[in-house]
């Protein structure tokens, strides 16, 4: 059931024993989100733990300052946060959480409606944007740190206020933020403006790595395991890495292929207009956004690349034929 | 003289024959004020013009869009838009208009005060953020056209919001140029989005060319005339990479040494707290901000670099004595 903000504070300030979920190979909306959730249900005096499949690697460490660990409970009311298809949960937790989310709060139109209350705002440009207005019907002031978790859902999922999805209340937002002390230089300073040494080596190896086709219309890019070995990065720190392709002058379509311990590939697509990403994503079983969408393959590399170019080739044709 | 916002609209609204000056090497911010001007003005009926040393690159000329040409007239007011240092017009500008410029409108704290009337806002992160002011002033409506100017002037000096001069007051200001019709999406894809290949090829032979000093701390980049021969990249393209070197972890001072035709280097430092960008260029005889400031040094690159390095040895050396 589709339902507004005041209902989401309605039912979060009635339960209690709060499960928050994150999605799998987790970003900084779904994590900005769940910790900055976290703050505001422990404010409420509420106990409350967040769950991700995936490690949370450091950078993200500062969402977790001041949270009490409440140690394990029978969760009474689970909620997913940026969570667009139960499955992005990891496929075990899937099984495990099928029909019991009770609330989910995301901005993916592609939302495949999963949980039984559903907070959708798809013209958020980060699911973060949502969490500004939560923070008030729920009459929980924004602290500093509530302030940094959901300042970091925002300037990560805007690509910091560049990507077509940032509006003007994106930034009214932004600056509400700052103002209720969001560290905006140090955040984007951890996430825009440094490298370390092993995800620097890693782009370069990713850089050597793209092809062009279709006369320069799409790149593509793949990243191996072999590489994270051989420039000591991993997979934590390939945020950056799917917009690489796509900033190549004349590229409508850039893909990202990378490859997963298991083998398989999680594909990240970029796209320009009119390129529509999420479309050709979920042709692959997958789904996203307009201009940024994903899906995973399990294939080999080759084959991957061929069922991604397929689609892309249709979707270049289709281009052509209304141009 | 130090004026505010209301004196410069009525200096602009008293005088006609409007000479506009932007700094050599120009960037968003001095042609998105200089452009954005031109445009309030010839709203008032003025006849005006803009100058500038150096070719201004076909990316920015959709900031003269619906302008008119005013053709050649003996200029009545002289105003400098962006400009700290009158040097930073060209040498030959600044000897003909010396003593001349009626109007600097400016955010840089180092501004030298050569003009008669000087309107400085040194917390603006962008001169652009002035000119939202001016317009009000002015009574001029902001357009599509000059919300475009405005837009790229703040997001180019912010490195779209990313800088550390970002405030919350850049973000409002934003938000109002988007609901003005500002094409963020665009503006933001062209500036920050896109890569031509000669400048990708570039940017892999100046990362090629990194070498790092103090344990980590500093990371210098060359950029020779040579480099852009094999590249196919020139002058007009390089206002990314001083944000290279202080990209990688651990580095305070990210150092960029450009060679110009006549032999001489631009320097672009870089810098995280608590390193001082603007007092170590101003000793070089260069000025600017508390992280990015620059000077032109006429020497060998070698000896331009250990002039460079040995300003910075003594920066660390007072920070390590601090700390």
């Amino acid at each position: 059931m589709l339902i507004d903000v005041a209902r989401a504070a309605s039912l979060l300030r009635e339960n209690d024993d709060i499960l928050v979920l994150c999605h799998s190979h987790p970003d900084g909306d779904t994590l900005g989100c769940g910790f900055g959730l976290m703050h505001m249900l422990q404010k409420l005096n509420k106990r409350c733990r967040l769950e991700c499949a995936d490690i949370i690697v450091k950078k993200y460490q500062f969402m977790t300052e001041g949270l009490c660990d409440c140690g394990d409970f029978e969760p009474k009311f689970i909620v997913a946060v940026d969570v667009a298809d139960i499955k992005l949960l990891s496929d075990a937790s899937a099984q495990k959480y099928e029909g019991r989310i009770d609330l989910c709060i995301d901005h993916h139109g592609s939302n495949l409606h999963y949980a039984k209350n559903l907070l959708l705002d798809a013209s958020a440009a980060a699911c973060a944007e949502i969490f500004c207005e939560l923070a008030d019907e729920l009459g929980v002031e924004i602290t500093p740190k509530i302030a940094d978790c959901l300042y970091t859902g925002i300037s990560t999922d805007t690509g910091c206020f560049k990507f077509s999805n940032t509006t003007s209340h994106t930034h009214v937002l932004a600056a509400r933020l700052i103002d209720c002390g969001a560290d905006k230089a140090e955040i984007n300073r951890v996430f825009f403006e440094t490298k370390s040494r092993s995800y620097a080596a890693l782009e370069r190896l990713a850089l050597d790595s793209m092809r062009m086709y279709f006369d320069g219309r799409c790149a593509v890019i793949t990243i191996t395991q072999e590489m994270f070995r051989k420039s000591g990065s991993n997979d934590g720190e390939t945020d950056a890495i799917p917009s690489l392709a796509r900033q190549i002058e004349g590229v409508l379509a850039g893909v990202t292929l990378k490859e997963s311990k298991d083998g398989s590939f999680k594909v990240s697509l970029r796209t320009h207009a009119p390129m529509d990403a999420s479309k050709i994503c979920k042709r692959l079983g997958g789904g996203g956004h307009t201009r940024a969408a994903g899906c995973r393959i399990h294939a080999p590399c080759e084959e991957v690349e061929r069922l991604v170019l397929e689609q892309i080739k249709t979707e270049l044709d289709e281009i052509d034929t209304t141009e």
